[in-house]
This record gives C-alpha cells, sequence and structure tokens, in this order.
C-alpha cells in the first residue's frame, strides 16, 4: 500500500478536481475511514460555485460509507475492516453545544464557541470524496453498518435523509397533523419521507418537476402540487378548508418559497426551514403578529453522529424508509469532474449521484427509480 | 316520529338488555344525535360483568356514529342532518382540566374536581347503544363526517384508535426508536399502529393468537412474537443488542404484562400504559432506579374532542390507517344480546363488532379482514 | 339603575372619548361583567394613534378587573357579585384552534378560521375601558379573584403579565439558562420576571430609561444594559464567554431591536418575539444557517383564559410576581383623556396606569414604585 | 511528593476506614483530580449499611471540588491547577445513552448497556473520598469553578441539587402550577428549591423535622407540613381546592410516601420519584386508570456533566439559588469514621457534611444554618 490516495480538491470556481494527496494520520480520539460510497451535496455544489466559501486545497465531500482503516489508540469497541456510515455533522459529545443538545452547532474538544460548528468534513477540515478521510471525534460518531443493508442504502442518510427527515422532527409534527413540503429535490423529497414518518395526515408536496413530484408520491405525498399550473399558497387553503396547513417545510432557499412557506401556514403555525439562503430575508411581520399570526419559524441543521446514523439505518432495514430511489446516476472517482457538471448544472434529470471509491464498477443509470421508492 | 327509543340498557351481571326509553330532551349547548352505526367495548364487558361499577338503568356505549337530530340554541356552525362522530370523551373545553390540556379528565362545566372526568357517555350519563344520545358539551364534540368517509372507516376511531395510536404519542415516540406492543387486541392493535404512524422503527407485538400476530404486521409490527412459543422479553432484547425497546406499550392490564414492560425496555425507557389493571400492581422497584433503572410510567385514557376526531379521520382519507379490518361481525341494535355473548366471551375470532342501529342490513362477516389492513 | 353607562370610544386619531353606552346585554354563553378597574395597553395607543385598525365607534379596552353582574343561562358554576378577572384573550375551548392548543388564535364557536383570533375585547367586539362589558365564551373566561388578592394586584395579569411571562414559556427556558430582554417597557419587565420565574441565571435587560432598568432589578435582572452607553450585543457576548445568550426576548418591535436579538443569541439558540412590528422585517439569514447558525424564532400573544388567569393569581397569592410596582399612575375613567394623553406620549416616567371606574378616588402616584417590587 | 494518597475505603458493614493507597494513573481521555471538599451522599450511607452493593476495597464517595493535578494528552482546554467540579455522573458523550439524551444511564466508550450506567464515581470504579481520583471521559466532566464562587458554594452540586432540582425539570413543572416535596432532606429541600426555579406558585413541603421544615421555607417553599401533625394528602387537598397538586415529588423512598404521592396528586398529573426504594413498591391501579387516575410516574438519577455542573454554578452566580445552608457540620478527611457515624445516624441534627481533604481548618459547625439560605 503506497501512502498515498486521490482526492477530489477544491480549487476555484467550478473547479474541482482529483488530486494525489497523503492518506490522513490517526489522533488517539480519531479513524481513519477507507471510503467505498460517496455522493455529491448540494453544498458541495455551493462550494463548486464558490458560493460557499471554502479554502482552496480542500478536500470536498461529507457523506461517507466505507471501512475503518485505522482507529486511535483512545477508541474502543470498533475493529478495522467494520462497515461504517459517518453523518455529515460529526458532534464531539463533550462541548457546550453537545452538552446542550445542539449537536449541530458542536465547537468541538477545545470549545471555542466561534469555531465553525458541527459540520467539518469537507469544510472546516478535509472532506471524503477521496479514498481516505479522518474522522474527527471517532468515538462518536462510527456507525457500524448490519450486515443486511448494503452501501447504497445507507449513502442517503449520512446528510439528505438526516437532514430532510429532521424538519418534521424540528416542527414535532403530530399524528393527523397536514403538512406541506415546497421544493422535492433531494432534501424535500427527505422531508416528504420525514411528514409521512411522524404520522402527518395530508402531505402536500410542491416543485414543478414532473418526475420529482412523482417520487414525492413514493415518498409519500398525498397530494402534489406544480407551482407553474396552480398557485401553490392558494392549492393548500383549498386543501385544507382554508385555514392553511399546520406545518410548511421550506426546502428550497429562495425568498418567494419561504414567503410563499409563511403564507401557507394556519395561525400558530410552523415554518420549518431547510433551505440554505443567499443574501437577506424579508420577514413580512403582518405573518407574525396579531390576528392571522402568531407563526413559529424553525431552522435545522443536518442533525449526525452515530445514534443518529443508528436510527435511520433501522428505519431502512425495517422497511420504514428507503431513500435509495433518489440515486439516479452512478459514477467513479476518477470522474468526479463529470459528477459535478452533471450534479452542478441539474442535467438528466439527476436527483442524486453515487460516486463509488473502490473501484466497482458503477450500476447502470436507474430506470424508473420512483417505482422502487419505499410504500 | 314517537318519543320512545330502543336503548340497551345495563341491569346487572351479564346482563344488558334492550328497553324502550324516552328520547333524550335537548339542552342549550348540547345536541341529540341519530345513532347509525355503534359497537362494544371491552370496557363495556367489564360493566357487563359488574368489574366495572355503572348504575343500573344506564344505556351504555360510547363509540358513536351518527346524524345531528336536535341542536342546543347555544351550538353554532352546525345543521340537523349531517354525520357526526362522537368520541368516547366528551371534553367541555373550559374547565380546569380542560384548560390545562388534560382533557380526558374533564371536569365539565361546573369544574367540580370529583367528577368523574370526561369519559361520560354510557358511564356517568346515558351511552350511545340506542337509537338516540345526548351529547354533552356539543360544541367541542361534534366531528362532521366527510363525504368521502364511510360509517366503518370511522367506527373505530371514537375510543380504541384514539386510545391505541395514544400510547405512542404520550411516550412521545421518535422517528427511528423501537417499541414493543403487549397484546394485540382492538386497542393493541391500534397502538401498534400508533407506533408506526410516529416512526417507529422496530415494532414488535406481542400476543398468543395467531390471527391478532397477522393482524398486528397489516397494522405495522415488524415482528411478532407468540409469548407461549418464546418468552417474549427474553426476544424483545435479542432483537435489540440486549439493551430493550426505547418504548413499551402495554395493552392488556395485567401484573405479568406491565412487569415484561418493565422488564423489556432499557434503562431511560417508557412505559405507556393503556391496560385497564384489576386489583393492585406491584411495581418492582429495582427496575426504577439506579443501574438498569430510570424509566418513566406513562398512562393515558382515550383523547376525545371534535379536533382530535377530525385529525383521525384526515389519517383514513388520506391513506395512512385503516382500521375497518379490526371489525369481523355485524349485528343489529336488536341483536344486541348476542353481540354481548359473542364478544364478551371472545369466540369466534371476533376483534370488533358493528352493531347496526339504523335498521340497515348487516355485512356479511368479515373474512380474511387481515388482507384488507392499511399498508 | 339606569340602562346607560360610560364607555370610551374610539373615534379616530389621537380620539378616544367618553360616551353615553347601552349596557350590553348578556347571551346564554356570555356574562355582563361591572368593571371596577382597568388600565391602558400599549396596543390601545396604537389604535389611539391609528397605528391599528379597530372600527370607529368601538369602545377600546382589554384588561379587565370587576364584578359579575349577570350570567348567560348555560353558565354555571357562578354567581352575580362573584369578583373575576377576564382576560385579554377569551378563548372559546371549542374550536379547532383552542382544541390545538392554539388559544390566542382562537376563532370561536363558529370556527371560522378568518376570524380575527382571541383577542376580541376592545378589538373586534367592545371592550372594558367602560362600566360594563360583555364577556363571550364566559364558562371559559371567568377567572374568581381569591379574597386576598386586590384589584390591583390583578390587574396586570389579564395581558402583560400573561404576555411577557409567555415569552420565557414559549422559549422553554431551563433552569441555568442565559437569556436577555430587549426593552423594559411593561411587556419587557414581565419578560424578565418571566425568564425569573423559569429558572434563568444570568438574565440581562436592556434599555436606555434609568426607572426602568432599577424596576428590571426588582423583576429579576441580575445584568443591565444601558444602550446608550454599550453596545447591547457586545456587553452580552462578554457577559457569556462570547457565546451569546441561550434565548433572547423582544419586547419593542423594531427592525434594529430583532436584528439585536438575532446577534445576541448563540449558535441554536432562540429569539422569542413579543414585540408588534410596523412594517416589514428583514431576517439576516446568515444568522439561521450554517455556522453560527440554527437559531429558532417564535413569536407569542397573550395567553388567556380562566385557567390562565388563576394561575397567574396563584402567583402573586404565593409572593412569586408581584406586578404592582408597574402601576405608576393613577387616574378615574372620567379622566381618559388624560390617561392617554399621558401614557400615549409617555410622560412623567409613566409605566402603567391604573383607570378607575367604580368611582373610588385614585391612589396619589406612585413614588419609588421600583423599592415595591417583588423580591 | 510520594505516590500515596489517604482514601476512604469500604470494607464492610458499617466499615469505611482511611487507608492509604496509590495516586490513580491518568488514561489518554482522564484526569486526576487532587479533591479539595467533599461530602457524603445518603447513598454512601447505604453503601456503609451495606444496603447498596459495592465491592469491598472500593474507594468510595462522588461529590468532589477539586484542583487538576494531571491530564491525559487526549484532554484539550484545560490546565493544571484549575478548580474544577465534577458531577457524581459521569457521562462519556458518546454512547448510545448519552446520544439519546439518557446521560444518567451513560454505558460508557464500550457501549456496552449492561454496564452500571452513569454513576461511576464510588461505585463502579474508585471514588473522591480521597486525596485524589481519577475523572472518567475527562473532557466531559470536567466543569471549571468561577474564581467568585467557594469551594463550599459548588460542593452540593455534584450530586443532590443536580438531582433535587431534576425533579422538577422531569416533571416539567410549569409556571403557577402546585408542587408538593415528600420529606426534606438534603435532596427534598434541593427538589423544593427547583420547584421554585420552575416558577410554581404553591410550593408544599412535607416532613416532621421543624429544622428541615425551616429550611425548606428558606429555599422556597410556600406552605410546610408536619405529617406527625396533620395527614399530609387531606392538607394537600385542602390547599388545592379539593384537586390535589399538579405535581408531587418523592424524595425519600418508602412505599407509605409513595402512596401519598399519588393520592395527593390531581387526576392528570405527575408523580416525580427521586427516592432509593428497598424491595417492592406497590402501585395502587386505581390511581392511574379511569375517573381519578391519568398519572404519570417518572424517576430520574443525577444528572451530570460538565455543563449540567456549569448552569448550576451559574445559579449560584447569579444568586438563584445557594445550596450552602444544607453543611451543617465540618470534618476533615481523617475524621471520616466520624463523619459516617454523625451522618449516618442523623444526629445533632446534621443535614450535610463538609469533608476537608486538603488540610484546610474545619469551619466551626454552622449555627442557624437556614438564616443564610437563598430567599
Amino acid at each position: 500500500m503506497t501512502d498515498t490516495m486521490k482526492a477530489a480538491v477544491f480549487r476555484g470556481r467550478e473547479d474541482i478536481r482529483l488530486e494525489e494527496r497523503p492518506i490522513p494520520r490517526c489522533g488517539p480520539t480519531e479513524a481513519i475511514v477507507k471510503v467505498t460510497l460517496t455522493t455529491i451535496c448540494g453544498t458541495d455544489v455551493h462550494i463548486w460555485r464558490e458560493e460557499y466559501p471554502v479554502k482552496p486545497g480542500r478536500i470536498v465531500g461529507h457523506e461517507p460509507v466505507g471501512v475503518i482503516h485505522e482507529l486511535g489508540e483512545a477508541v474502543t469497541g470498533y475493529e478495522v475492516g467494520e462497515r461504517v456510515l459517518v453523518g455529515a455533522i460529526t458532534p464531539c459529545g463533550t462541548c457546550f453545544f453537545c452538552q446542550s443538545h445542539n449537536e449541530s452547532q458542536c465547537s468541538g474538544y477545545d470549545d471555542r464557541w466561534e469555531m465553525v460548528g458541527g459540520w467539518r468534513l469537507g469544510n472546516s477540515i478535509d472532506g471524503v470524496q477521496a479514498e481516505y478521510f479522518r474522522v474527527p471525534y471517532a468515538q462518536a460518531n462510527l456507525a457500524k453498518i448490519p450486515d443486511d443493508l448494503s452501501d447504497e442504502q445507507c449513502l442517503m442518510l449520512a446528510d439528505i435523509a438526516s437532514t430532510g427527515i429532521s424538519a418534521a422532527e424540528t416542527a414535532d409534527v403530530q399524528i393527523g397533523q397536514s403538512v406541506a413540503v415546497f421544493a422535492q429535490g433531494p432534501i424535500g423529497l427527505c422531508a416528504t419521507a420525514g411528514a409521512r414518518l411522524r404520522g402527518a395526515s395530508l402531505i402536500i408536496a410542491v416543485d414543478s418537476i414532473h418526475q420529482r413530484l412523482e417520487l414525492s408520491k413514493a415518498m409519500g405525498a398525498s397530494e402534489v402540487i406544480d407551482f407553474t399550473e396552480e398557485d401553490p399558497v392558494a392549492a393548500i387553503k383549498r386543501l385544507t378548508e382554508g385555514r392553511g396547513v399546520d406545518v410548511a417545510i421550506e426546502a428550497l432557499g429562495t425568498q418567494q418559497t419561504f414567503q410563499a412557506c409563511l403564507d401557507a401556514t394556519r395561525p400558530g403555525g410552523i415554518v420549518s426551514s431547510l433551505g440554505v439562503y443567499g443574501g437577506k430575508l424579508e420577514l413580512p411581520v403582518e405573518s407574525l403578529v396579531y390576528g392571522i399570526g402568531d407563526k413559529r419559524i424553525l431552522t435545522t441543521l443536518c442533525p449526525g453522529g452515530k445514534e443518529r446514523m443508528r436510527k435511520l439505518m433501522e428505519l431502512v432495514r425495517n422497511g420504514r424508509f428507503d431513500p435509495s430511489p433518489l440515486i439516479t446516476h452512478d459514477f467513479t472517482l476518477d470522474q468526479i469532474e463529470d459528477a459535478y457538471d452533471l450534479f452542478g448544472n441539474q442535467r438528466e434529470g439527476v436527483v442524486k449521484v453515487a460516486l463509488r471509491v473502490d473501484g466497482a464498477a458503477p450500476r447502470a443509470h436507474a430506470a424508473g427509480a420512483a417505482s422502487r421508492a419505499a410504500t
């Protein structure tokens, strides 16, 4: 074994390229994981476009499935060779934020609140679109994959499933409530699944892409609205006796969808925001106070930690949730530039790509992915 | 129209019989409902056996579907002739308990805490196994039935679905948690559905009757345990890496199942108790403190009120939950004594009976009901 | 007794005047209360300035202490002559919103969601700055005053104490957390008391008026910041190891204080908003997502209902909270125009005024009110 | 410096004696703390009496204040010489239980659920009634003591304050609710303070010792009941309009007080149990179901972790809570046998003892401790 590896490195605007890099070394509380399967996130596209600031030279990627390659001396209960899933957020478990149950804002062992938060991989430290990566706070973040789950079944759990489902959890959706999900991209589709998993009755999916609205039905939507055909706020009011939904989930990140969420929510309802917004949002305050107001706005980052990953894997194992239909395209790590081009430019109806790192041949591109979705 | 009606009246041990009674009169905040469909509850069987004290002469029954016959002058927003569902619990909405969000313990407008609580129909006031009944606090308790729902689809919602599902709600089951449900009678089956609706991953159903274990799979169980074949606590530990489930739901009401729930629950877990116990329970305190302890015991009565009923009907409308497979037998009100005999003695594999009050012919008895259950 | 009464009527911009009006008549679910003591709210000043729309001719005021004068036939458990407190919000207890536990958004018996919500008195129906007023949904809203409480001790509970305290409740402040309260007007002072009542450790009060900062200490502030002397966000970060507070409460209603609340809150923290904003708010989204983001914005209207009023009176009875120091000036109903002039223009260091309706002589104006505050 | 130390070792029934032991050695994720001040817990007395099983040879004690003596290589953000408080429970922050927010049940890095839980010090590993002790999972458990707090002000926070206060937190006591606390020993007194900190209005303290009832007033009780003079259940019902309290806290651990808690709680109320019970408890089930039932039973172990300790210290720093009046007697470590004799046999009105380990002279025994209690 050589001591170098291939890794996808951010170099500048629309420039993420494969480079040769040293295999990372393992500290006492860390682990090195050999990646088998990873993917590209919408946030990676923001990095690729220089819309989200990442240091040039950073290895990108934060959604890894792999095998334990090396373990720090203080890490116990694991063995080299075990298959693991690591979440996009890697909480330390010991800082102010972790002990306050805001793991997504983890400031690490140093407890320096000004640190960038629990999202480290491919952001403040090197990421996982590589042959190997270093897992910080490994004791808290290595989630063993049960034998009866494939890598593909786990891949989406690291970020988009955890994030999307959390929108319904943060909003504390109750059995029988109504939920609207604005935008049915990968995270919105998982938010739709989250609303179903929390027992919502009426689940309304909003998008304009036919394929995504079809996928949303597979994820649990009871009604779909093509916003190019019908004003979604009016449609939602029509479906809820004029009141608006109990919970609206924003999964795009624009002023327009945020405003639509506020307008589509009943008095006393909740807007659960997942989207990443650029610039400044306007908050129409008459929606907040008096009369038809009294709403709450909640935001969530991706929940992480090995127990979160374990619970999501248990959902898949028990047939409650299957995110694999979201994988519409396959690439190898060598094809990373093609993969960013396709996914970044949203061509060929791509929903999510799989990046095979272990040299396995890519699957044929999925046809009729929606038909495989969970019911 | 005459001013008398037929009604099932409790007269003594195993003596509930049809009598001629005056049609009830309507006060300003009340309504009179003409019953179309009702059923017999396990609690009615406790009354029938004199295990639960009810005044002789009381009309029994608390699960009504019907049509508004008369409205009190202070009740607004309804019209005579509208189809309605009324929950087993009829909260007033204004007393200490209702304003404290303990509607099941509602003490009524008089706010006399020593009153019997929110379960009034067929208990402290006349019930619904009759051609007509009076709805107390009608403004809070008349839930209109949407046109696209049949009476049969709503019948189980008044009590057992509301109660069974509430076990998972009270325990605040989280997405991906594990839940065991002890006993798969009507309420246990609905508790199983409740665990699924809250997003549990592993749902373990315990019973000894093959038919009920089959029904439990239709309701959402991922594993079933026949306790005559395997110790359920050992089986649950085997399925949960030795820890025990996050939440155990007791749906029978015996010392043995209660104890099993405590033993099958992980440290820090929750026992959510629905069963009606006779006599005194022993609480093995070593389960509560130190080491493997730190558990919580929660009890729930049936949630009621028109908004609860509306939300449950929305679940059914949107295909999230279908309790109708629980109805295995049909009777008319005239056959009330046969119905109590069959249901009270649990003959012919009965799960729930439908009592047709409006003179409609009974359906053929269900065969293969489980095959119709929600998926 | 004649059948007319004196009432303060909104006629136009800065024109609220005393008029002779019929004593209201009582419906079956209503009550008529003879007012003994009331006050003017900041919201009344918005009405007086035509900043909040109310129909000309409307009797204003929503904070009443009085005596039951007449009871509707469906109202039970009360007697004419009993002293009562009625909250600013009068929930019906039976509509969608009340049964969903959003009582502040109550749409009433008619359940018409487009109705203006639970704030009716002096808004959508005639109010309480009058000799008599009609209580809608009286069964849910008449809170008997214990003999050992004076009218003055109860007066602030109808609105500002209920609203102010609710900011800490909505934010679910935990024992030992840090809280900043921006603006120490009447509601901000009660929010400060609410933070103390929820067990906050560090409570930081922000204002620029010396007298109000002194009052805030009496209400529970451990630190006070005069924002004309020091940047409050910087001061808050200095007091919290650079992190920001767990919870910031906005009690003014300006873009500047709202922004300061977002900036002064730690990642994962909560902004609890009480202020009434004019126009549109900007929501600086970088505060919400990524890195230092992940915040929640909650809004609250005044909680109402007789049980809310009872609980607040119990706080006062048991010495946990004393809002009476907030009353700095006394007027009679005949002096209503003077009272609006003084309070509306914030002259003479006014915090809250008492309006005596029953002909009792006004007290001398309070000197050193802060010294009487609860400890 | 020699490499041995003095330590209080459990040898058998009523036999805890000072022995010479090696100073513990420090692993990579651990720390060694030089103890300055510690105390004896009621649980230590259970060990002393052989009522709670601990391995002979175990160093006892779990409430330490001290100074960092040595730091493991993986522990960052601390320096030798810093004053620290360590909680009785030492969660790892990474296991199933910690990531499930059941830190008291922490199974450690090994994640072996059958481990004894988060209470390790003086239980499953050597404790703190010694000159030095080893802190497991040091990164999660070393809470720096601010300069403005004395050792004495922090001593009670490690266990009894954290435990006592948690009873009100677990029960989610709401502002204005009524709470009864059965038994006013050290933990019951802290539970009384916890009820006050959560904003309870009526707080009823039950005991039979005059001195403790006086202390309970200092901690926040609004009413005290001497159960030798009056039936406490009857007294509580008299004080709550016949309903019973919203929350009853059990802080003794007997069938009689547990039963009294159930009886003294209103329908729909909560029993929050802190006591350590011997043998089996009977749970009178008619208290749980139907009519006056619908209660919840919650148990809590001592919450731990450095952030818990930090929040409790912030309460003390900001004058919200002062547990120091509970320290009624002082001893040095050399006097450990006398200290167990006095505290174990509850002589001389002892509430809590301070054990000075650093050679400082003991304070004079407190006279009129209650007068120093927090207000």
